[in-house]
């Protein structure tokens, strides 16, 4: 189970499956208004159409790339030098931060003094930064102020994912163009319930998305490795992989690897929930190699710094934690501001208590002080820790349910219901926010979570567990949970947090990594299909026409996994030779049904009917004719 | 691959992965109004809760149980003579029907005449059964005539599921019996769009519902060795696995593998699609040894017949094919009568045309022949053999989307509006009906398809394939489909015919054909929950009580995949003494929120809050105890 048994700083190496290309695919790099604006896609190539079926070229189509320059063949990768810092100029440009001359947590310089940790530690070389007294560095901040950073181009640029371009240059393929054009650019109107999404995401869109609150950038200073990403209901929805350590196992390779093979598959965000030893060690590691925004919860590193006793805690060390934390570049940090003493009773009589570790964490230092949570009592200091470094709030639901017998109570509604009182806090201070949710949720009760949080939480960006609809499927919950995760985004979650089909079982490794980010990225992709986001259907349409052409690798290569694809299909047809083939194992080489309709299509064809031309006028129109023409060919013979 | 590559009729024997009980799992027939209506339910025992969490028994729980006499380690297993025919008296006592000398249809008079067949040939020494001239065997003229069968009543105890004995056993369990009692089947009102599901299902009730034909009882006189089910929105959600070898692969040892271990999982009927060699005899077997209703495709043999040429197919030849199969027993039939010649040229223009097998015959048929489909013109005969066998229509989606983009146009809603129209013609003839739905579909087109469906075919089960909300995901379709066939069981689908993770890739094998099985039973599932089904969440009750209270062995057991969950959790934690600790390895020993939660508990006990009394007052009432409560103790200290 342990990738790394004998982790050392010196020897430490790129896990291998990360670094390789995916097929058929390129890492390209889209230039916005400046040279120093990057943004990075992945162009998978398409072979041309079988003659057969018309032997038109098939362009590139772009897909949304989190992997960071770990897929790019050029790129040098040393895992013990960390990514480039491709932010810093832009941090330094705006003039608002100074260079500390070292930690200013207690805690981070302890550990760096600590010489028995040199052969575990990651050699930064680099000094942490801070905004400068009085200033405000958050992206939000900025947004009021209405000015447009880098980091908002760049994410204007990379969620329009070169759609435009993909159209255009089917439109200029060849004599059939504009037909082509029309066919793989369709899509079907969406039910939004309420997101009002662009058809092209502008930057000054991102702008006012951020400055509103309807979306957050997170993007700690501290961390100018990231590729800045945007989380909002009214952009394409993010998902969030969790990996961490915890006493029981695991160790700070085995993490870093889940890290790199999480984004590999398409982990928007990563959370790092490590537990156990050596977390503030292991999650510089992380964070010096992840391109994507790290998030934590600070509030497991306090307890282990209390050696696990909830009641020890204090607000200074807790605020000792932000500091370390904030100065490494967590982007986001999960905050159980909400779990109020009131709350805590109203747990008593469920099913399963209180699920959230943040959550029980809490409830135990209010029940055993008799006071509110200092979480809560603190919260404007908070924001001021917030806003020095740009660390987001991800409001924690320390009392989400933790069963289907639990779901939408008191206890859950009211944190929900005070979370957006803290967001009204946080954004006083222009301090991003978004805010947790379920859990575990049976289907016909997650609308109201969401119908609650978009009122009460004033169109914060949502970002919820799943939910999960049925607690009867241990191993599976990646499952049950997708289930709910796609249909919570598409009432206007932002970002889902993955669910492995480990969780309630054990550590995912690798494997369940994946597992969980694949359910979780068909759950954000069925989400934007259904909210109608402008241009979700290309790569659905992309597919299902390779899949109609008989162009198998083009069919696995467009899919979220190409190799498990690709393994599934040889399981039955090994040979090459299957790949051009026109059938498949399901039907066999005698009978197909995908060549009948060829068939029919031909015969149509040939009976004079235009498809162009009944494409130009709309699918509507076209389904009318072909009735009466249909009809009438009939009606003939 | 090959499970068993040189099938031979004399030495075929069981799959030994599927006798097993299921751990902790005992097999209870409960006794209907007659000794001979015995009906399973799979027992699940409990440990008791540990001292620390109150020290009560826990009764066990039943749960719906397709694997026949399979996990009886009292019943005798020998597939060479089939499953004894449970049903048999039943049918001679309705003295409808007589034997036939032998199969009267010409091709299973040479296939049972063809010596080279002999060593693949299941020895069936009972004669064929049909009805008596004039008469009609079905349940749904049965349930007309106002007679409740001892089908009817087997699956009203069934559907059931001991769950007042459940809670009985709890009322009565101890002190703290009536409030365990409230815990345990405590449910979240359900949102059921017109779903009218009674708390308890009486044998009347299956009448009512089979009479009016919003449920049929897939039920052939020769399949007498099925345990009966019923399929209709006012019962549990149930699910279809698909079978079949094709010309490129499999065997029939492998395809009854296949069969028994989709019922060990869950399967509530099973489709054999074979399209292959010895498709008569494969089926035969597969039918004498399932004790779940077996679907066919009668056109896929049809096509065999005439050597894969659809243009060559006849009424004549389809019709031998139809009497062949209903004396083997085939339970229903996908009869693609809805694909009209008028429809054919609508499929012109699609991105992945016509997908269904079956309906791309018919469609190549239409275009050969310039005529209307003969499975619409014969319809009025296709009935006679039906009722004579009292074999159930399942009417084809033949032009069901294969893609999103294809998804509600003209040509499948087109269809599914002819498939209502042969739903009444089914119904004056007394034959037992459902319709076959999508494909691929959008989140927000799937409502839709239910809407119309209700509407158009008078409420008759729908039987829905997923559907997929993407098609992104090759490899992975049995989530892209479980995400659809959640919501489309919530509203209103009776049945969801699952999806393997080999979908557009290859023939499933028996791992696939249990992930497609898992996934599906979630689906149904959290399907249940949301349509508010009484006693839908005793078992999600059950298991988070379990793991709550750390009994792991439990909380596998009760899970739909007892060994995956074992599995899982050992990965990380294998010695036995992690099965009763009260810890597990997400958070390690020294923190866990569940123990924190324990303390919460009793804090509030402590503090004199009555949780007995408050829950006896209901949920809402207790909550608002506790904060006045909570509050006024607080606001003390």
């Amino acid at each position: 189970m342990n990738a790394n048994p004998q982790f050392l700083a010196a020897t430490a190496t790129v896990d291998e499956a990360a670094v390789q290309p995916l097929p058929n695919s390129r890492k390209i790099y889209v230039q916005g208004s400046r040279a120093d604006i990057q943004v990075p896609m992945r162009e998978i190539s398409q072979s041309d159409t079988p003659t057969s079926f018309g032997g038109e070229k098939n362009p590139p189509i772009y897909v949304y790339d989190c992997s960071g320059p770990y897929t790019d063949p050029n790129a040098k990768i040393d895992i013990r030098s960390g990514l480039a810092p491709l932010r810093e100029k832009w941090i330094e440009e705006r003039n608002d931060t100074e260079l500390l001359a070292g930690p200013t947590s207690k805690y981070g310089q302890e550990r760096l003094a600590d010489p028995k940790l040199a052969e575990l530690r990651f050699n930064l070389k680099r000094q942490p930064r801070k905004a400068q007294a009085g200033k405000n560095v958050s992206q939000m901040h900025y947004a009021r102020q209405g000015i447009i950073t880098p980091e908002m181009e760049y994410i204007a640029i990379r969620e329009n994912l070169q759609r435009q371009q993909y159209l255009e240059s089917l439109r200029t393929s060849g004599p059939n163009g504009e037909k082509l054009a029309k066919l793989l650019g369709r899509q079907h109107p969406g039910q939004s319930f309420g997101a009002n999404i662009p058809a092209e995401i502008t930057p000054e869109f991102v702008r006012s998305e951020v400055a509103v609150g309807r979306a957050i950038i997170p993007a700690n200073i501290n961390h100018p490795e990231i590729e800045p990403m945007i989380i909002g209901r009214n952009f394409l929805v993010k998902i969030n992989a969790n990996i961490g350590n915890s006493a029981v196992t695991s160790s700070i390779g085995e993490e870093v690897e889940k890290m790199t093979w999480a984004i590999r598959w398409g982990g928007d965000t990563v959370m790092d929930l490590s537990t156990g030893k050596h977390i503030h060690e292991t999650r510089e590691w992380i964070i010096r190699n992840s391109p994507v925004p790290i998030g934590t919860v600070p509030i497991y590193q306090a307890l282990e710094k209390v050696n696990g006793k909830a009641e020890d805690l204090t607000w200074e060390i807790f605020r000792d934690t932000l500091i370390e934390q904030a100065e490494q570049g967590v982007d986001y940090f999960t905050i159980h501001a909400g779990v109020l003493l009131r709350y805590v009773p109203l747990t008593a009589n469920r099913m399963t208590g209180i699920v959230s570790r943040g959550g029980s964490i809490m409830a135990k230092w209010c029940l055993a002080h008799h006071k509110e949570n200092f979480l809560y009592t603190h919260f404007e200091e908070i924001c001021d820790i917030m806003k020095a470094y740009d660390v987001s709030f991800s409001l924690g639901d320390g009392l989400r349910p933790g069963s289907i017998w639990d779901a939408n109570d008191e206890a859950q509604l009211g944190e929900l219901r005070t979370l957006g009182e803290l967001t009204q806090i946080a954004w006083k201070h222009d301090v991003q926010t978004m805010i947790e949710g379920p859990g575990h949720v049976p289907m016909q009760l997650i609308k109201e979570n969401m119908d609650i949080q978009l009122k009460e939480c004033f169109e914060a960006p949502f970002y919820t567990l799943g939910p999960l609809t049925t607690d009867i499927a241990p191993g599976y919950d990646h499952i049950t949970s997708a289930i709910g995760a796609a249909q919570i985004g598409w009432y206007g979650t932002a970002m889902l947090c993955y669910v492995t089909p480990k969780e309630h079982l054990g550590l995912p490794d690798k494997k369940d990594v994946k597992d969980g980010i694949m359910a979780y990225k068909i759950a954000a992709h069925a989400a934007d299909l259904a909210k109608g986001h402008p241009g979700a259907q290309i790569r659905d349409n992309a597919l299902s026409k390779a899949r109609f052409e008989f162009r198998w690798e083009d069919q696995f290569n467009l899919g979220l996994d190409p190799d498990t694809a690709r393994e599934f299909h040889d399981e039955t047809l090994p040979k090459d030779s299957a790949k051009v083939a026109h059938f498949c194992s399901m039907c066999g080489p005698h009978f197909c049904s995908m060549k009948i309709t060829q068939d029919v299509r031909d015969f149509a064809a040939k009976q004079g009917v235009n498809e162009a031309e009944a494409l130009q006028k709309g699918m509507e129109v076209k389904s009318v004719e072909f009735v009466k023409q249909g009809a009438a060919l009939y009606h003939k013979a």
